[in-house]
């Protein structure tokens, strides 16, 4: 089919705007801290299970989970944040790894971690007793999970599968998707990357940043806030644009969910864009791909909707390897 | 001393101006959830420490802790939140209860919790192993203090010492701690607040807040954020006129903390004042009263500084009693 050449003109130059704005942000981020450190962590992962390496061949996925901040001052007192408690990502990183998936689990600080999604909220020390010779014990109702949990636990860090990369600021984590992104890029058709973090729209680039803590004595406070790249754009373009990448798009309004994850499919380029409702992502999500949609819902509270959505996108990740 | 009846007029028109402007705050929060059963729980708990109560006559210390979030939509999923780890409050929480204080903990969801400073961020799957016959041990490294930390816990909960309520926004916390503040009214002098929590000085009122996501397709985002009231004047002046008020005051520009400091002290009616930098909050403070400054200063990294600025506060609430 004949693309019309203004129309193949504007989008090339709309990538071009949208890879100067990329450009632009990290040229103005705070570098990241131990850049080194982390780039060799993630480089020796990646090349043990890249086709020439050890365990050549394998399939490696990238999970983001959490929110993202927004710093509003350099020495950072206020931030913005966005809702993510990291459940989605922490359960979906449980069943990538259990189903053979060699896992990157770029988190939020303080975010849900694989494993200890069951725990109290707050107090860890509510699930331990003493026992009467002082050996620790825990209560019988929980013992078997708790049990599970760190046999689990153990055994992914054992076996080398999991690589956990904390950050907090949108900085932090665009930087290190890019890093992860650029080096999964020799793994092909292999990488996936399930980027359920909760990404701020707007930031304040660092050198128009107030150095000091704002001051709260001058009446209402006024802020603009910059629109912040579309990386998944830049991400399928140039990181790693054979892997298999699926988004996720939250609203709370219903009646816009689906024309938006309608729109960053097309737009983004992504091979599935799950979307979710706030008020009832952890009981139904629709997965929308180029050919159409699929609901995915758990049928009681004691299931998790992410063992049957990570299931289908397993089913279409061995497709676009094949 | 004769006061200039102006001056005195002005300062109860500021006086007015405050408890205004609280009472529009609170009218337009949204209502606490489980408020009726909170209430209960803590008019319980302070009871039986008044002078007619089964422990009467008992200090009851406040301690708030962690930073409050500010949405900026009705069904959240962005808001402003304040750096605070919970770190000082949940070490001072260890300490008062230790001296025989019985405590009211509020906290931020999430924040560090007392006994639990010591566990690693974001795994405390680290800290467990499974035995040869699946039982649950801790390494011999951390095996003492994760003993002590269960110990402790369950000590301070067993004997009804401890009370802890969370939050996450700005209203939910101002609410908490009105109630807390006025049922402890009743302990009069022997009633204490440590207010180490990072409060907001902006806010969105509720009504005038966006109901859905705010959209993000639509170039720079310009907010416009309220004043919180400052409350510290309404809990010294209606709440809890005869407690010993100890609130906090954080900078991160060394040049105006400790001005800023004295004006609190002053504006508010505080009995002390712990100003703190953030580049080096962890290892000294000082604390401000009307009779001058005292520094007080960890002499190493093993040392909580909240041992010694405890020590010095409990010995000023025993002035305050006699």
């Amino acid at each position: 089919m004949a693309v019309d050449p203004s129309i193949a003109a504007d989008a090339e130059a709309a990538a071009r705007r949208s890879e100067e704005a990329a450009e632009s942000f990290f040229r103005g981020a705070p570098p990241l801290r131990e850049r080194d450190r982390v780039a060799a962590s993630v480089a020796n992962f990646v090349v043990r299970r890249s086709a020439g390496g050890p365990a050549g061949g394998s399939r490696v996925i990238c999970i983001t989970s959490g929110g993202t901040t927004v710093p509003l001052e350099q020495r950072c007192v206020r931030y913005i944040d966005n809702f993510a408690s990291g459940q989605r990502g922490a359960a979906a990183t449980e069943y990538f790894l259990k189903a053979g998936y060699a896992v990157i689990f770029i988190y939020r600080r303080g975010s849900k971690q694989p494993y200890c999604r069951f725990l109290p909220e707050d107090s860890f020390l509510d699930l331990f007793e003493l026992g009467e010779d002082s050996e620790i014990q825990v209560p019988q109702s929980h013992s078997t999970v708790v049990k599970a949990a760190i046999s689990n636990y153990h055994k992914a860090i054992g076996e080398g599968l999991l690589l956990k990369l904390p950050f907090a600021t949108i900085f932090e984590y665009l930087q290190l998707l890019q890093m992860v992104a650029t080096s999964m890029n020799c793994l092909r058709h292999h990488g996936m990357f399930f980027l359920a973090a909760a990404v701020s729209d707007f930031y304040v680039p660092w050198e128009s940043m107030a150095k000091h803590k704002i001051e709260s004595a001058v009446g209402p406070l006024n802020m603009q806030l910059n629109q912040v790249p579309k990386m998944l754009f830049i991400l399928r373009k140039n990181w790693a644009p054979s892997a298999f990448c699926v988004s996720f798009k939250l609203e709370t309004d219903p009646n816009i969910l689906l024309k938006k994850a309608e729109m960053a499919l097309k737009k983004y380029g992504m091979d599935v864009v799950v979307a979710n409702e706030l008020a009832s992502y952890k009981n139904v999500v629709v997965m929308v791909t180029s050919s159409g949609r699929t609901t995915v819902s758990r049928s009681s509270k004691e299931e998790d909707l992410e063992e049957q959505l990570t299931e289908h996108l397993m089913k279409m990740h061995t497709e676009h390897i094949t």
